[in-house]
């Protein structure tokens, strides 16, 4: 058996206010008044002096702000590449990704494709990044998505949603200020926190499942419960644990995988566009066969919070639609045998699959 | 306020049987036939077939055995680096540790000492090392200290115990490979596993606290629990999970700190060499006015185990020793600080530490 040797986050800051040192964190890492940093931004913060104003830009700097309403695409991030190499006479000095887990896939894969030649749709899969990335740094202003810590980057392609998985592409250094999530909207922090609580479940009832990972996951989920379950924490305490949540949920990944929820959710995203957050929300709901503990907590949750889960999504899709989903969510075949087991092809048929998206 | 930017541990490898995967990270690394890998072993493996067959030297390599019991000092760390200096025309490639925390911290040390010039002594403290170390992986045959994940290393200097912190001082690699805990005699499996314990309850209730100290300290103290008082786990899941909780109690450090136990137990390691695990159960067995519940507990788990914590140590100290004991504990500010708060000064007294020590 091989282990994986997996690639940690290099630096970490964690505090309420810590966004403030980002300055003094980049000072040591400018490789000239040519080679800028690049901040992409999720656009929800456009004209939130509160948060740019707290971003310093010198030389040429730039803040590149970042429609979130799409997931990211290989083309997206091709386009984004090409415009950097077109503007500027030398590499930048690092990639900043402040916002949730798309800004923080689309700034890992930018850093990734600065060094990388090709199309960044070569490099979905595993380990096929051969060169370092430019210097990233993470930010998150969400709280779930385990984006901050995981060595993906998850992107729509032409024939697939995948992540490019490599040892490149975690980030040299994270800010964790849970300050910076206190405008979510609260289906937003819902859906994104589910969005933990759904990878741990999958991760911790996993085949793949072993204790480094089991403790990462059910620390998660420990915090996940205490936030979305009971109603004994702050509002700041509630965002606190909800970053760490979100960091340990992602390092419970790292020896384990996902399952059913993200495999079949990947398949609405590549054919809808429907986001992660939301998109795993909406197939969970319906997997009781597969989690029975999992889905009746989540049921408890989405209760107690009155949160509406999108129905009826696929209610006019027709037999080459679903094809299609299926066909996504089948290729994702380490998350299949995670969930259950080596024999999986001989229990999860198509059939299956539509039945279930047909719920949807 | 200032948040730290923790360093973490660059890669980490878990699983039983991962140290067979030693030689293929290392192979990458060699700078050259005149840059040797110099291997650290605790001498409790000398002639241990089992472990030792499996290190693989080339060229100049080397295992040099570390007799573990006294504590690592400046002066030996000091000797350690000339001896290779003197030995190889080059820098090592790097350096392996493979042990304890006495070996592992003497590898950090080393690999320090080799790139910054001058005595160890002169580094005792936080962030006085300018230059990054040598490239340095630790593999720890033992479960408590949290010494595979610390940004310190705790040496003996002419003046006081103290670590060299820094952020150079995290291993760029380590190996979590539980099976090599296997043959750990019971008291030091307790005295270590305590190490942590003791640590995780230190961090807990002090006053430095934050969320992401708090998430690895639970779930390291959930685990010591899990370990030392309940029966549910075979030998091989509470291996596993002995050095998942030494790994999250170490994390739990990064952005807390220590108390009494640990400031009390330095005294006894730098008077009367009394090693760090069992020095922090020799004082915490008496610390209920700071921890009530947590020493509580402690003793529920001795005598689980019946486990004899040495008696009388102090019995036949002097007026000067003990003073020396006072003074190397009271240095250690910081600790005093997070254990009581701004104002310990006023509530920690020399007469207060000397009616614990003449207990001890």
């Amino acid at each position: 058996m091989k282990f994986k040797n997996y690639p940690m986050v290099s630096r970490v800051v964690f505090g309420r206010g810590s966004f403030n040192q980002l300055e003094e964190i980049l000072a040591t890492k400018r490789n000239g008044i040519n080679a800028p940093f690049i901040y992409y931004v999720d656009d929800v913060f456009k004209g939130n002096h509160w948060l740019t104003s707290r971003i310093k830009l010198s030389y040429k700097d730039k803040i590149i702000y970042v429609p979130t309403s799409k997931e990211p695409s290989t083309d997206q991030i091709d386009k984004l590449v090409e415009d950097l190499i077109l503007e500027y006479s030398e590499l930048p000095s690092g990639i900043i990704g402040i916002g949730g887990g798309i800004v923080l896939d689309i700034s890992k894969a930018v850093s990734l494709m600065l060094t990388n030649k090709g199309e960044s749709k070569d490099y979905q899969g595993w380990d096929l990044i051969k060169q370092p990335s430019l210097y990233h740094v993470g930010i998150p202003t969400l709280s779930g998505t385990g984006a901050e810590v995981s060595r993906t980057t998850i992107l729509t392609g032409p024939v697939r949603k995948l992540g490019i998985n490599s040892d490149y592409t975690p980030f040299d250094q994270v800010i964790l200020d849970p300050e910076l999530t206190k405008d979510v909207p609260k289906d937003q922090w819902f859906f994104t926190g589910m969005d933990c609580y759904i990878h741990c479940i999958e991760s911790l009832t996993g085949t793949y499942l072993n204790a480094f990972s089991q403790s990462y996951g059910e620390k998660a989920l420990e915090l996940c419960k205490e936030i979305f379950l009971e109603d004994t924490l702050s509002r700041e305490e509630s965002q606190d644990k909800l970053m760490m949540a979100s960091w340990h949920g992602g390092m419970s990944i790292a020896y384990s995988q996902v399952g059913v929820a993200h495999a079949m959710s990947y398949g609405l995203g590549y054919l809808l566009g429907i986001k992660h957050g939301v998109g795993n929300c909406i197939v969970f709901d319906h997997l009781e066969e597969y989690y029975p503990e999992g889905v009746a907590i989540f049921k408890q949750m989405k209760a107690k919070h009155n949160i509406q889960i999108p129905q009826g999504i696929c209610t006019n899709l027709d037999e080459d639609q679903f094809d299609k989903m299926i066909d996504v969510a089948l290729s994702l075949e380490p998350l299949w045998e995670n969930a259950i087991g080596k024999n999986w092809k001989t229990i999860i048929t198509r059939q299956k699959l539509l039945d279930l998206y047909k719920k949807m």
